[in-house]
């Protein structure tokens, strides 16, 4: 029996995985032109980050993550997210003490045992970006403007920006009594995990899909910011507002993670029917003291590639990436022979270039130049070898000449400037 | 007190990462050139794949892998090497039906529960290719190739590649028992790692370092080798030779992993005193078969990513990467707050650009925009806001013109065209 990939993680082939180096590429591009440095940190962590830098009672720490034990005995964790890493790696190389705020991006493969269904998988794929090291308003701008300016430029359609501030770990506590003395008339009608948020997390009660009807009327944290959070908030509305930035304001938007401050924001976009959040991010000035001995204030944001890759496929056809430049074809044993050395150097020469290493016939080649989606096919007999020269066709227009065996790549390069 | 990293895993962080990015940068460009392209498969795999493909009796598989159980209660293992994860790919995914050759290569992080010593990773990162489905000597070349190609174009001096066949299974068996009844008489003079390599892997003890002076006169199993083994190897040898590559016949050389047939290689330098192995691969006919129902050839390569980096840094001395377009500086408020927009209308044209966040004086942001390495300054006060202007420096010369605010993008890069 063939041995399977286990299940809940995926392989992404060739014909797929032109569609995520796209995407991949955009993510840097924009990193490069609002000044984010790639950190990479590691696949794993010790446990305890993610219980304290997570939060204990959060789904993922409860229920999600792929804590084992290693052979030193640590018990140590696949990343279920990337902002505890990358606030690690901030206070353990005390890129502190760097006189410039930190502006960090990763791309990667992040680890949920999550309960399997279409379009979730148990490794996932985000892009994300921290800025760590001020509390500027104009900074949780620059950070939604960010992930804005992604989905435009990877060409996503119909991507909304949702706002809202959380305001302060002490403005939640007050509010959630409020919003608790709201609630309880209507516990008896809310949906089973309403219920069992309202013990553990009442705001994001609010949130719930199932519920929504139940909740018109419902008190808004935005009431009950003191005047720091509230003038925070309408600078980084100025801003966006100035930057030509579309958003509306949710005072239910609540992200799962608990260390956000002020600031939290979604993008959603249509999905398969359904508006789906495809990103998010917010401030969490209470993040680094939470893991370490330094106290600094961040902001940042994930999006979630596989979304972003599944809505790319849907709103327009990728092609396939670059074709070939030249096909090489070699008849007779000579020949053949020569187009190895011949094959190696069009490729010294930056152009990309494949030959037959299966025996097949000519007319089987010239299929695969096709699938190749080869600009040239270069065919190569003995009796052309002797003389020097090699026959070279534009598939394009089907037109055939010989050229000089070493004027090959120069040629190909020639017609094509 | 802070949470740190589990040993024997590192960060990459800006101003080493750049050193990445282009040797990933490289590989793709290789293999965009070679007709090769990426395959992404999981982080984990069933460990029972690793078993089999890897070899149960490895030390890999008896003393490295990261192996544990999942919340469903299977057994999974991050992956220790790439090559097994790719053919389960391969055939998994059926693209064994394709007509055209699979040409895939891959780029990233591996795990192995290794001993801790300097420039030894327990996730450390690989670069590698495979080609499945052609028993072409041909192609054995263009993967040695390649390697050597990546190599050359990164900028590494001094790389060597060395050739071996190691056969068939059956070749193997019977050098085995050639080798041991040279290598018995001579036992107790050999390492105690060659004593136990003598029952478990005696092809291996001939690699040893510390042993080479007993081993002058060792049978080479290249004379061990049938006719079609025989004939591969010469036609490897005469293609390398065509297409300029450089090698060494070592008849000793044999790679760590149980699937080899026929072509052994691997690319040597120096390092820190010592030569290092910093990549190999060969020919793997039994793998596929091992772990599926299929059986198709192969040939691939790997090369470790940290090894190549830790000599480029040794070897000459990287940039940090491109410096910043544009350092954006305001002075008053209202030029502050423009400068929010003015940076998000540089960015969207495409220039890399920033700002202070930390309220810093002027003095403290130009340093700034030294370090950030600005090909400009921009600086806004409110009397320049008032009259639509904006003073624009260039660093490396000093001058300082005015220019109109809705102009500042394009005269940038006007002039830097």
């Amino acid at each position: 029996m063939a041995i399977q990939k286990p299940p809940g993680v995926q392989d992404i082939l060739p014909g797929s995985v032109e569609r995520w180096q796209y995407v991949e590429q955009v993510a840097r591009d924009i990193c490069r032109r609002f000044n984010f440095k790639e950190i990479r940190t590691p696949m794993f962590e010790m446990t305890e980050l993610f219980q304290r830098g997570v939060g204990e009672t959060t789904d993922i720490v409860e229920k999600e993550m792929y804590t084992f034990t290693d052979r030193g005995g640590r018990s140590i964790t696949l990343r279920p997210e990337g902002t505890a890493g990358v606030v690690r790696a901030y206070v353990e190389n005390k890129l502190y003490g760097d006189p410039d705020l930190s502006k960090l991006y990763y791309i990667g493969p992040m680890f949920r045992y999550e309960r399997q269904q279409a379009g979730r998988y148990r490794q996932f794929h985000q892009f994300g970006v921290e800025a760590i090291g001020s509390d500027d308003p104009a900074l949780d701008a620059e950070v939604i403007a960010l992930g804005y300016a992604f989905y435009q430029e990877v060409g996503l359609k119909g991507v909304r920006v949702e706002l809202n501030s959380v305001g302060t770990p002490a403005i939640r506590e007050a509010f959630r009594g409020k919003l608790l003395a709201y609630l309880e008339p209507k516990r008896e009608l809310l949906c089973k995990d309403c219920q069992s948020r309202m013990k553990r997390n009442p705001l994001r009660v609010l949130d719930c899909k199932v519920d929504q009807r139940h909740f018109a009327d419902a008190p808004s944290i935005l009431d009950s910011l003191d005047e720091a959070c509230a003038g925070h908030f309408e600078r980084v509305k100025g801003h966006l507002a100035d930057m030509g930035i579309p958003f509306e304001i949710n005072h239910r938007l609540v992200r799962g993670l608990d260390y956000y401050t002020n600031t939290a924001f979604e993008y959603k976009a249509e999905g398969i029917g359904a508006i789906d959040t495809i990103g998010g991010g917010g401030r969490y000035n209470g993040l680094v003291s939470s893991i370490s001995a330094e106290d600094r204030p961040g902001v940042g944001l994930a999006i979630g590639l596989e979304r972003t890759v599944l809505l790319l496929e849907q709103q327009r056809a990728e092609g396939d990436g670059p074709g070939l430049d030249v096909y090489l074809v070699g008849l007779g044993e000579a020949a053949e022979r020569e187009t190895v050395k011949l094959l190696h150097a069009l490729r010294e020469a930056g152009l990309s270039a494949d030959r037959d290493y299966q025996g097949r016939k000519l007319k089987a080649q010239m299929k695969s130049a096709d699938r190749l989606r080869a600009s040239y096919t270069a065919i190569l007999g003995d009796d052309e070898l002797a003389r020097g020269e090699i026959a070279l066709k534009t598939m394009a227009t089907g037109e055939q000449r010989f050229v000089k065996l070493e004027r090959l790549a120069a040629e190909i390069k020639g017609i094509e400037s």
